[in-house]
């Protein structure tokens, strides 16, 4: 290509890391970051967790949607345990919607966003992308003290103290979030006008041996709900 | 024991999560937490590096110093690369002590520090550890962004809002650095007075099959000098 830069992007076209989970929220960004014209590179975590179904997922969507790279880093957060998604404590079933949020749910994994964003930052760095996407949610999701506007924000602003690219860059990193403020309706809404297929995807936090959605974890609950409210059929196989 | 906490510690020891690379830095960081009363869990990282004989040096010194726990998590960041340490980049050689500071180095390992942190502060809010100890030192390495005081600083203020801990605990979470500001003279002054053993410590990036020191790269160059600046004999086996 005759406008390569050193980092194998094209002027026309700048770099974001997408953290992709397999899940909704995940693939509508990737679908938002494509749409505003970035190339993107996927970044998915084995990291112990129950629902490894959703690194199927993962590897599908970033397949149908033709990412550049996608690459899985394999972590083990249950070296720490601590979570019902990666320890032996019982995934929540059957929760309501609206009391969900009080407190820091048992499915919180200590530090995982910032696990994530570590890692998604060290990629950043090395292939110059000064975007880093990822699906966080402060409203459906505010038990968790990861997914709020002031730890993005804080994050972002370490990054940039952090890297060779913060610190000699000309361009600042971005932490983006752009479904911070989207209820599951909205986003799911909003993936739909940018022609987003949701049946690759996966939410549960429990799925069986066939990788069907459990139906009554808080995350089935989430993506049931949005799809009713956002007047879109679900393409979810629950078992329940 | 009848004062035991949920974490598992004593009213009269707080813990605190040490990282540990087996170097001098990090052995004389753990002697000085050990020396604040604190009860040790030192975390060590198998990440691709080049001198993996450091995780052996781990091992030994947190054995040698009776940590509560030790831990050492796989993480691969040779699937990033980028780094003279963990992909197929020269290690620069007999540079002199007053130039290597300028610039970024070859040696920097991308968001290498945040990955370590993020790991420490996961294990921290399972086992409610307020206390998170780095030996980054500011003054020898200048040249890495993720060893400024400025970063230290943005780390913990992302800290206390991306965990449990940090929103729901009484106290802050600190990431403790003594070594910031010290030179290696001052650490290894400090170390001895605190009774370290520095003999099963290593520095090295490039050591050679046996495990010993090459002498010769940045890092055994500051640890030549600084035990000659503290005049206190060097116990290093070096290959030249």
């Amino acid at each position: 290509m005759s406008n390569a830069l050193p980092g194998g992007g094209t002027k026309s076209q700048p770099k974001a890391v997408i953290l992709l989970s397999g899940g909704l929220d995940s693939t509508t960004i990737l679908s938002i970051a494509q749409a505003e014209g970035f190339e993107c590179y996927a970044l998915s975590f084995s990291y112990g967790q129950r629902q490894a179904v959703e690194l199927e997922s993962a590897y599908r969507v970033a397949k149908a949607m033709s990412v550049a790279q996608h690459k899985i880093a394999e972590i083990d957060l249950r070296m720490f345990g601590g979570s019902a998604l990666t320890a032996d404590i019982s995934v929540p079933k059957g929760r309501s919607s609206d009391t969900m949020g009080e407190g820091i749910p048992v499915t919180y994994v200590p530090a995982r966003n910032t696990i994530f964003l570590a890692y998604a930052l060290a990629w950043a760095d090395v292939i110059q992308s000064n975007h880093i996407f990822i699906g966080v949610n402060a409203l459906d999701y505010s038990g968790y003290p990861d997914c709020r506007p002031e730890y993005i924000e804080a994050f972002e602003g370490m990054a940039n103290l952090a890297t060779k690219m913060g610190v000699e860059g000309s361009q600042r990193i971005k932490i983006v979030a752009p479904l911070l403020h989207l209820s599951k309706a909205e986003i799911i809404q909003q993936g739909m006008l940018l022609g987003v297929d949701y049946t690759e995807t996966i939410s549960c936090y429990d799925p069986d041996h066939r990788g069907r959605a459990c139906g009554e974890c808080d995350a089935c609950i989430l993506r049931r709900k949005g799809f009713s409210d956002a007047g879109v059929p679900d393409p979810t196989a629950y078992v329940l």
